[in-house]
């Protein structure tokens, strides 16, 4: 596998464009988007958990039912939830107003938003500019990145990553763009997620590989914990790599194929952790030595969602006896007595705690690891051989003023 | 019911006393607290779900499950959690000195201790100042605002109150002194509590008056989502009001004494809301019109614990789209398209949410009643009778500065 550049028009047949049509105030910000495949896709997703769903969620589980997809349309600026039928209408209107541009079915088309709650969508402006959207289509890097800043909102970072991969002895390309940085908390938060591949591969079998790759990436992000109204990951197959279709079990290729997905998935979960609202670090809290994987992956969850540990992050902080607090109140039997706890990063490797107690350390070299970029809180349960990986960050004096008055 | 001063000594006979000892680095600062009663006690306490449990956690378990106390010592400074056997052992030296000195039984004294995690508890301090200590006893609310000095850590405000009813026809008080600012969540987090009483009333009566207080006033609060390893509540009946043994059933008195200790401890959960690490204000959250009240319980909480929802009431913003989002979240069935949201505080009554969408609001308006430093956001699912409200806080910017280097 190796990465290469183009994000979703990097798989043969795909092409992307993004525009300003006017959802934004900012008269410099692009803020709607387009993905198209010429040939029919097999297709699959994963929606936001929550109860309150944007319309655009419900319009995209209805068209993509049927493993089908050829386009995406997607706005940032409005998230166009809690908008009533008004909103219903209007997502259904951006899905046929793509697709008559495209003279494709509207059942082909996924709709995604993002953005403030509660306001109206312009439709009117989207359909004044549909045909300069549709224009705007590319099938090179430039195409992605136009698409790519039309969905990003308060991102500071872009997020994307393309790889190549060998099925078959073809060569089969996978390409991703993702927005999202606040709102972001496991089960599919504040984030859009659009993945194209020429891979051949049933509706069906995509829908495990993507599940599978899923649950080991954006499900194991956490920002602040709230889970959106509007989040979609979004998987089109156009299979123009000519491979013979995926499937599992008949050799290697689908574990190939799922494990390329799971790694450019979670690249994008890193990146989505290091862009977190205010965030200064990337913090991943790995629990190793579980009795199974659940377990370690809700008490990692614990702690690189609590405020208190995200707080100790920023100021760089060992205070470690958070760590052991979070782990306590996850609610999930593990022995503290036998809890190891290392801070890691560029700058070294730090042991703060032994079977539960305090062990002498040096808290200069702990401020240094704790100042870089990237740290990882390293537990060890010693009760097994099960780990997981959590992806967060720090807990910043900008994450309040970011979100104090973000519809301002 | 009328609100009297004295705090832990308005009941009869009880001491309290509280002295400086050098746990805390600042030579300022108390922190070694006392509270007694000359007579024996009916005693029962709630303490953190934490499955990290500091020491004195512990003791104090044990040494009240005959239902019976008469002291309780409490430091501050220093949490005695993740200390091993010597953490252990100097939690029960911190018993024995208090009961050597007072000549009672070391099984009689509880033990709390509140502070930074994983430092060794220096007990030769507490052992040479606990003949100080016991001096320092004293039955006048200069001796409760001695202690209430003593286990305040973060605190900015003090937490006290006391309440005098009539039970037989008999003046029968309850005093509450308290500490918790950080590190609070539903189910006891970072607080101690220390309640006195001297109605007579047998420890399981004691018990279960206690458990129904505490459901509706500790366990409904939320600063930052994390619960502590050292939290309890503690409370001790002396009898000298010389009523009747309060028992359930056989007249009003178990109600009458009962609300009394729901009252007392509902407000000192307020108090600890608006006091919440860098708070700026007291955020009542209420859902209203719900099925049932732990249906309503829940919804509140996760509107109450949301990072989105607190940094927005901070910044005086009425993004009721996060409220929404928060309740979609909360895993509880709900209408979404029948659910109302109206701000509320002494500048006013704002709606912003009528079935699910938008309605119409003066943002002027919105803002004026968002930026008193009580405000409340009411939810009405109309879809039932049930209520239940939850206390917290903002998100500020000194939050974060508190809990980035709290150890220095």
């Amino acid at each position: 596998m190796k990465e290469i550049s183009g994000g979703v028009c990097a798989p043969k047949g795909f092409m992307a464009g993004g525009i300003r049509c006017g959802i934004k105030e900012s008269a410099k910000k692009k803020d709607l988007a387009l993905i198209y495949s010429k040939e029919f896709c097999s297709a699959a997703a994963m929606f936001t958990q929550n109860k309150v769903k944007a319309a655009s969620v419900e319009v995209s589980q209805k068209n993509i039912s049927d493993g089908k997809l050829r386009a995406i349309i997607a706005n940032s600026g409005n998230a166009n939830a809690c908008t009533g039928q008004a909103g219903m209408a209007a997502a259904q209107r951006m899905a046929k107003l793509a697709a008559d541009s495209l003279l494709i079915d509207p059942r082909e088309v996924a709709v995604a938003s993002t953005g403030v709650i509660g306001v109206p969508l312009p439709i009117a402006v989207i359909e004044k500019n549909i045909d300069v959207l549709k224009a705007s289509l590319r099938g090179d890097e430039q195409g992605h990145t136009d698409a790519l800043e039309a969905i990003m909102t308060t991102d500071i970072r872009k997020k994307e990553i393309a790889v190549e991969i060998e099925i078959d002895k073809k060569p089969v390309r996978i390409g991703v763009m993702a927005k999202g940085s606040g709102m972001i908390h496991p089960n599919m938060a504040t984030m859009l997620c659009f993945i194209t591949t020429d891979a051949a591969i049933l509706p069906s079998v995509l829908d495990t590989s993507l599940r599978r790759a899923v649950k080991r990436s954006f499900n194991r992000l956490t920002v602040d914990g709230d889970t959106s109204t509007n989040d979609m990951v979004v998987i089109m197959a156009n299979g123009e790599a000519g491979n013979e279709n995926i499937m599992p079990g008949n050799n290697d290729n689908y574990e190939i194929f799922t494990s390329a997905l799971e790694y450019v998935c979670a690249a994008i979960a890193r990146k989505m952790a290091r862009d977190g609202e205010g965030a200064t670090k990337l913090v991943t809290v790995t629990v190793a030595g579980a009795g199974c994987e659940e377990k370690a992956e809700i008490l990692a969850k614990a702690v690189a969602s609590s405020s208190l540990v995200k707080a100790a992050c920023f100021g760089a902080d060992a205070n470690w006896g958070r760590v052991l607090c979070a782990l306590g109140y996850a609610n999930v039997d593990f022995l503290p007595e036998k809890t190891n706890v290392n801070f890691l990063s560029g700058a070294g490797d730090v042991q703060v705690c032994k079977n539960g107690e305090a062990v002498p350390f040096s808290e200069e070299k702990a401020k240094l690891v704790l100042s870089e970029e990237e740290i990882e809180i390293l537990i060890d349960l010693q009760d097994g051989n099960a780990k997981a990986s959590v992806w967060g960050c720090d807990l910043t004096y900008d994450y309040v003023k970011i979100n104090g008055d973000y519809r301002s």
